[in-house]
């Protein structure tokens, strides 16, 4: 079915239910629909604060953006989730796909929560949640949070997209507990203790702000805070609220700098991506395979094979030798 | 200094642990002279069974990796441990780069052990571990583990590298744990259930082999065997070695077809890792710059960007407009 691009953002600017699911699954298959819906609604998402939420399995994510959702319904702001699902490499399918949702927000118009997973390459995830933030920007919420399951490079760059990254963590012990902490320190603009009514969680926030400590921090530059919640009774909720907001309105030149990082890293990719889909056009499927052949029998070397395609595809398009990028064995010398 | 990549390769070969430890920078660092030396020792890398070991923070996964290479060196194979941590995206530093790994094994000539971390994009955490694994085998490592933190995408490209994944799971509780397992059940060959005298650990057994009889199994395709191990005693680690050994005579097919895709997907990487740094010879770090502004400021969308960059590529290459790839907006087209 053709899709008209112009009545469908007509309907998210409405905020259309319907128009904003059918939307964000544009935006989820990579699509060249949902590439045009993008361009035309870009414009019109300047307004919404995107927060995302990310922290370790077990921290109690999605209970905290249930309680965080509650309360800006409460003070009247119109919010959007999307909760974002590691996709296997192999199936293509999302993992909680199937999980419901945040059943207490059901029949409230002002909500709109949507599960996320999508098969793309090359940062094709926070491609995906950058462009269904953009969607429900436009669709006139105030409030978009994007939830991530996991801490991966792929969390990360998800987390990129948004203007404040929540870092959930949980007290607990063990090694490796600290390391996957010392990972998403860099990338938290607030620390949130969950299950603060536990052992051991004001030895996480002292452990959190001795290690934001150790940093010495430039003019513009923010520092952490760190936010005790008890998600399964709203304790703390408030307080994370005031906190989020607080960095809105203190950390203007830190949002700016890493929303110009994001988009700098998501234009290379779609740059990269847009390169291996000319490769697919200039040689044939046989072409590829027999390369991919050669390396995975030992024949010849993945860099040698790259740039033998390179090669290849130089001398499909065109006679002029300038055309193909240097030999990989001639680059990235240190 | 200059690199004498054939004395280089040379020490590999013959195990020196100093030349090995030169060589892995040299990749972990996606140096020129670390893809030549790749190329060079490449043809000499078959002789080695590549193990992968993933799984949740916590799993015990380092302790399990030091049993298994007491085990192998009790038999006389001489092993390599690779442990990949996940670098952020901010400071490039290795996570776990200072952690005292098995010093159990120190002396021992028959290990080598080594922490890798990349500050690549695309891919070049795989690409790197995979480097390494070669580097390894040819130094005449009977078996090479690569040991990974955390259940991201980078992990399962990291996995993808290896000839067996083993996926180490522990007794727990909790909706979002169940969730990652999900996420990693299809890069299996071998389950392990760690901290085996927990309680629960007969029900994930039996819920992981639930998972699995849920699955239809092609002819040739391996059914991933399920092994009960206690890393801090060592019990249960003859049995996964057995395991082990029984995936590697039995499941060929599944190997070489998995072996075959992971090349195809960091062929695909690298080559359009060479067309980024194209792009950064013909365009100004203005250019580019001046680009990722606009789209950062709203003033216009990514995609919009990319064409614009792909256009400016074109014109700067070439007078023959057939070289530039199609605007992004006419591909993609499901």
């Amino acid at each position: 079915l053709p899709v008209d691009i112009e009545a469908l953002a007509d309907g998210v600017r409405r905020g259309d239910a319907r128009a904003l699911a059918r939307a964000i699954t544009l935006v989820e298959n990579e699509t060249a629909d949902g590439r045009a819906l993008v361009s035309r609604l870009y414009p019109h998402s300047g307004g919404a604060l995107v927060i995302g939420v990310t922290g370790p399995p077990g921290a109690g994510k999605s209970t905290l953006v249930d309680r965080m959702v509650a309360h800006v319904r409460g003070v009247g702001l119109a919010v959007g989730v999307l909760a974002v699902d590691p996709t296997s490499p192999f199936t293509g399918g999302a993992i909680l796909g199937d999980r419901v949702r945040m059943t207490g927000h059901a029949g409230d118009a002002g909500v709109f929560i949507r599960s996320m997973a999508t098969r793309g390459q090359l940062g094709g995830l926070a491609r995906a949640a950058d462009d269904a933030a953009v969607i429900l920007a436009a669709a006139g919420k105030d409030v978009v949070i994007i939830e991530t399951v996991g801490v991966g490079q792929d969390e990360i760059d998800v987390a990129q997209v948004a203007d404040v990254t929540v870092v959930v963590l949980v007290p607990e012990t063990g090694d490796e507990v600290q390391a996957i902490k010392a990972g998403i320190m860099e990338i938290a603009d607030i620390f949130v203790v969950n299950k603060a009514d536990r052992d051991g969680a004001n030895r996480l926030a002292q452990a959190i702000e001795m290690n934001l400590s150790l940093h010495t921090y430039g003019e513009h530059e923010w520092r952490p805070l760190v936010v005790k919640t008890v998600a399964t009774t709203g304790g703390g909720v408030e307080d994370l609220w005031r906190a989020i907001f607080t960095f809105r309105d203190g950390a203007g030149a830190d949002t700016r700098h890493r929303r110009r990082r994001g988009c700098d890293a998501r234009l290379r990719q779609l740059v990269a991506a847009a390169f291996l889909r000319r490769m697919e056009r200039v040689l044939t499927p046989e072409q590829i395979d027999r390369m991919v052949d050669r390396v995975a029998s030992r024949e010849i070397d993945i860099y040698s094979a790259a740039d033998a395609i390179l090669r290849d595809m130089a001398m499909h398009e065109s006679h002029h030798d300038e055309i193909a990028p240097a030999p990989i064995a001639e680059r990235g010398r240190p």
